[in-house]
């Protein structure tokens, strides 16, 4: 009996979380899952079980009557904030945000040429809102001054490796202190207290920014003059050209990936799957998204390949019936839109040949195809969708 | 004779400047024309004679002496600037910055199906160093309030047709008054004062966004909780999708184009030239921008249609010998990059089919083909740049 107890505690992963049974596990240690597409384009918001996981390293048990957040590189000395000091000293600032992670639909990338990383599918990617206090408030609050060396800040988890080695990352001063950026330190999703799966009880939210740079767990934040030196800052998460192999990389020669390129997916319907004649029209759905606070403005559908296009109804918050959501501000358009178009099934269609592409307001454009886009870390994966179905008989 | 001189003077275009002869003519009446693109990669500044020219207008004769700036939707009433006020009373502020045509590249375009619009080649775009007042200083002094109803800073040019309908658009008030906007209200180009054809003797220099709203021969600039109501604003100068016709387009679905998406395109070697066998290797140059302060990151370009990549070096200002010029802020990269790269010649080839695609800081890439890019107006076209040379046998 005690034997088997100290079996079970000393697997670092033994206090994580339940899971909902839904979702698609792509790594149990650490945690990695996605939803089924459908679920996406079914709910504006994301509902909390199903948003996706990407843990880097166990979940960490924090005792939130224990918790401090450090603040560290500050001109008059270290803060440390208590979880009450932050829910009480500042604002509350709710933003709904789209997360995505740099490694959502790589394994479309893996069929070109097998990459490095979780073989995540078209829903590592989820929207939620978030509450807490705005990390420019915290900042200025804690005795940060405009003007000086400083150019990153820097976050720590506290999520360890077997090493003692933590979770983290870094994104530009500028987005962190920004009136526009609407960085979060968040201790709420969707109207509760932030679960464990997403970083309780404070986590980065950095709106527009790649998921790993909305470091959870978080523990500790610096201010510095360079961006982390963690692994995940360093030596990963960034993009190649597809001539780039493991044995030439340079990683110090790409940027840290921050904002991420326009994206969209088609969730509906599946691949491989029967469109029934009989009803005449199929409808088509999906998710698109884009980085750095640009709003999806067009979703083009194509039923033939790419060969010709239709033009998707887009569905943001207003129209979704969130709390008569205005178009966001230029430039802070951080959630994403779902979209649909029911089109009528083409007469002598056997296989559709289903396709999306979005364009964002800087009229960013999908690439085309996956293999010139293809990296040796299967990041940034954002060529048109494509989804074969086949068409029922009469 | 004095019946000739009338001829000549009820020509509205009769006191148009001289131009360079080697510029490549689109239109003479309004003059539109574009350098030899070898010029582009030749210089990092592009010389002021060989910067591209788009005129909606002619080009109207302005006294400096008598020269105004009329500032209308101010809290406390109109303001009005002589080219000396505007000269003195603000610091000069010096931006190098590229600027490109939303035309650009249409040719490519009209290959495909004709388009609407100037058949430009590959060199509506150029860069220069301009100087003058910041726009936001300006305001500021002439008693602009932050956080008002104002949401568009709208600019008339002093070019009018012969209805007396002057060029008009506008530009995001965030853009206008932001710290790290750096508009100008400019009246230097490369160090002289800003030629007849750039806008003489002030215009609008809006880094990060197209051509068309960084007005020329500035007249008035009105601050207002709309955008410019004239055509080029409100119905031109928008993207639409591939299935969008003259019949159906709706100018009031899509926005205005401010930003640009990522560009490139090959200078060198020329479509259809040959490439000397005996030599063993290629050199291949371009340009690479993209827009919103972006910075482009990484250029792949291919000798074989985009089966195969090599990444080019880049040259942005620094490299070039410009005043020891850092690497710009984040979000203010607002000059290109040139580019090149050396290769071998591969051995079978008798032809190559050089290609070329850009990344920028936010990982947007290039759209692999013209087909689905393809708009009515024939705008934003950037897709690969492809290039065709033969190689001469030994
Ligand atoms: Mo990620
Ligand atoms: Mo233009």
């Amino acid at each position: 009996e005690d034997c088997k107890k100290q079996v079970v505690s000393s697997d670092p992963y033994s206090s994580d979380p339940p899971r909902h049974p839904a979702l698609r596990v792509n790594s149990q240690k650490p945690f990695n899952a996605e939803p089924p597409s459908l679920i996406l384009s079914e709910n504006y918001i994301t509902p909390t079980a199903f948003f996706f996981k990407r843990n880097h390293l166990p979940v960490p048990k924090v005792d939130p009557a224990a918790y401090r957040l450090e603040i560290e590189g500050l001109p008059n000395g270290p803060v440390s904030l208590s979880l009450d000091e932050l829910k009480t000293r500042f604002p509350k600032h709710t933003v709904t945000a789209t997360l995505q992670c740099a490694g959502n639909r790589r394994s479309e990338m893996n069929r070109v040429k097998q990459v490095k990383g979780l073989d995540w599918g078209i829903a590592a990617i989820s929207n939620a809102t978030w509450a807490g206090a705005r990390l420019r408030d915290v900042l200025l609050a804690a005795g940060y001054v405009p003007g000086g060396t400083v150019r990153h800040v820097q976050f720590e988890g506290l999520d360890k490796d077997v090493a003692g080695t933590t979770y983290g990352a870094s994104i530009p001063l500028r987005k962190a202190v920004s009136e526009e950026g609407d960085v979060l330190l968040a201790y709420e999703m969707n109207g509760e207290e932030l679960p464990a799966d997403h970083g309780f009880p404070v986590r980065a939210v950095v709106p527009g920014t790649v998921g790993a740079r909305n470091v959870k767990w978080l523990g500790k934040i610096v201010l510095s003059e360079e961006e982390s030196s963690s692994h995940w800052q360093q030596n990963d998460y960034k993009g190649f050209s597809p001539c780039t192999d493991w044995d030439t990389v340079d990683f110090k020669s790409a940027p840290a990936i921050q904002e991420l390129p326009v994206q969209s997916a088609i969730t509906q319907p599946e691949e491989g799957s029967v469109v029934d004649r009989s009803l005449e029209e199929v409808t088509v759905k999906g998710y698109a998204w884009s980085g750095g606070g640009r709003e999806v403005v067009r979703v083009d559908v194509s039923l033939d390949g790419g060969q010709t296009w239709q033009v998707a109804q887009l569905r943001g918050a207003s129209e979704e019936g969130q709390e008569d959501a205005p178009s966001p501000p230029l430039g802070q358009a951080w959630a994403w839109k779902l979209w649909e178009l029911t089109v009528p099934l083409p007469e002598d269609a056997q296989e559709l040949e289903i396709v999306c592409k979005a364009v964002d307001n800087g009229y960013n454009m999908q690439p085309d195809s996956v293999a010139p886009i293809w990296n040796l870390r299967g990041v940034l994966s954002n060529a048109w969708h494509r989804v074969r179905v086949t068409v029922s008989e009469d």
